[in-house]
């Protein structure tokens, strides 16, 4: 009798649920972060028409995809991006196992912690400190440093874990997607395995639906004959602006139907989504809340900024396109998780 | 009322099946195809161990991760690879775009049609044939090419679609596992984009569960502006041998609970799985049934074969670690679906 007692417990709960969701229904808003406006609109206007059978706009389950950038769409990326932070600060632990780069730069640089220095250095130094701290250890190992380091480290304006600063509209418009039969990834300039770590936690995206920067692996044996991947120098994928529709290419193998982003970095997902036959949504969050969290663009004469670039050509673009721009002083209520009751 | 009415003949119609099932549970067998004997009991028990939340075994939903090389696991590989003949019958449609190609190797002794002489090109000369008929044209051409290909292309020995000749056994169980919570991928040493054409229709699995051998893509715009990927002669992803666990962990980021495979270039796989914790289920298929299929090893003194090459090494580390091999003409009652009543 197992199986049908199992199945009518789990009517009586799921009937529960939808007797109290329907009387809930005329209240229930599935983004309560979210100001009433243009850009709400969008989402639930996109969500509807392509989960009703009867719409002409109407999609098959298996083809809902939704894409989002991280850095600066999901979580905060200034000052600085977060994984750039655990990059220098891992540098010590890399001179200890190979003294002789002490007094080599840019890893000179980077231990004397002087910050107008290191904030100074070129790209292509920045590269050698990713490139040296990203690589060289096992896969488990990366892991394991990775959680242990966002345990601990802090954001130096709200004195609180990384993880912390994710965007609550977002974390909604996620929950909302899924519950909306989508499949939600991440399409992020950053590390695949660096964010892979702490997605399921942290958006609830499970390591499989993250595409990201990947370099190779290794595949190897330990002295007691046990194989383990080793993380290598070599790039496969750099998941940033054209890399970015490549990325979804080569790890999803279909386009999206709705990519969310913030940046220059995002316009190639964008535009790639766009090209699309049916419904598509394209959104881009555009940082205009200084008080709140930071203000940079250059577009509509906001301050520029190296990361997260948004220039007035992307804001024409969208404006063009029908892309919708999220303001994040107008359109959001709260910014982050903990500001919620 | 729609939520509740929809929840209630959701509810009916789940019931029904409950009972249904249960009324049938004494008789039901999720692989019929399958003699009784070690292997079938080693699915069937690692199926029941990992979802039971009972045992000690039990793996959360959320990592029920299954991986399945295709050619010659999930369908026939003998005498050669589907994607060669592909790439081989690809030849004039290249050399038409490119004539100087014409009077050039190794794509004139293909154009000879000499049979005897393209099976003995050497390696390097198949790879030049493979990188100029599987890059240069857009991703939709190439979709749409391999779709239309398998549409008429027919086995010298069978004279029916290659898709046809898939395995029904595994096909029971990739539903077997499915229905269990588990995720099933392809990891194949083929072309990803040539799997992702056909895996949901001839496997159940979408395109983004297929893990392949992958080159690059190339983004840009066509002449209206509209963007579009190129397929790139560059290698990303050699996904065989050591690339298979490489391959999983930049397209999963898992370690798989079961894999199964048949040849040489599946063993670090079946490695990669049985080193993690837990239940795992590694097996390997035989073709040791040349009446049925095909007859190769050299495993058990079965004659060598270049492609699906099964040796006594392999066969040796199979028994030595548990993994399962499955005998193809004594554990499975039919080969193909199209024997099925």
């Amino acid at each position: 009798m197992r199986i049908t007692r199992r199945a009518l417990i789990a009517c009586v709960l799921a009937l529960g649920a939808g007797l109290f969701r329907h009387g809930a229904a005329a209240q229930s808003d599935p983004l309560p972060s979210w100001n009433d406006g243009a850009a709400k609109t969008a989402i639930v206007d996109f969500v509807k028409v392509t989960t009703d059978r009867a719409s002409p706009k109407f999609v098959p389950a298996e083809e809902r995809i939704a894409t989002f950038d991280q850095d600066g769409t999901l979580w905060v990326e200034h000052p600085i991006y977060t994984q750039v932070i655990y990059c220098l600060e891992r540098v010590p632990a890399v001179v200890a196992k190979n003294p002789e780069l002490k007094n080599v730069e840019p890893f000179k640089t980077v231990l004397s912690g002087d910050r107008e220095a290191i904030a100074k250095l070129p790209l292509r130094d920045l590269e050698e400190i990713l490139a040296a701290t990203l690589s060289g250890m096992s896969v488990d190992e990366f892991q394991s440093d990775v959680a242990n380091w966002l345990e601990t480290a802090k954001h130096p304006r709200w004195h609180r874990p990384y993880t912390d600063l994710t965007y609550q509209p977002m974390l909604e418009v996620l929950n909302f997607m899924r519950s909306s039969g989508f499949k939600t990834y991440i399409v992020t300039g950053g590390g695949q395995d660096f964010v892979r770590v702490y997605a399921q936690r942290v958006y609830g995206i499970p390591p499989e639906q993250v595409v990201g920067t990947a370099g190779g692996t290794k595949f190897g044996y330990d002295k007691d004959g046990r194989p383990f991947l080793t993380k290598e120098p070599k790039l496969l994928l750099n998941d940033d602006k054209a890399g970015k529709p490549e990325g979804i290419h080569l790890m999803i193998g279909r386009r999206p139907r709705a990519a969310f982003g913030n940046s220059d970095g995002d316009r190639e997902m964008l535009e790639y989504t766009g090209a699309g036959a049916g419904a598509r949504l394209m959104m881009l969050v555009l940082h205009d809340d200084a008080q709140r969290e930071y203000a940079y663009g250059p577009a509509l004469g906001l301050p520029f900024s190296k990361i997260g670039t948004f220039t007035a050509a992307l804001y024409d673009e969208a404006k063009t396109k029908g892309w919708s721009v999220i303001s994040m002083k107008n359109d959001w209520k709260v910014i982050y998780p903990f500001e919620m009751k």
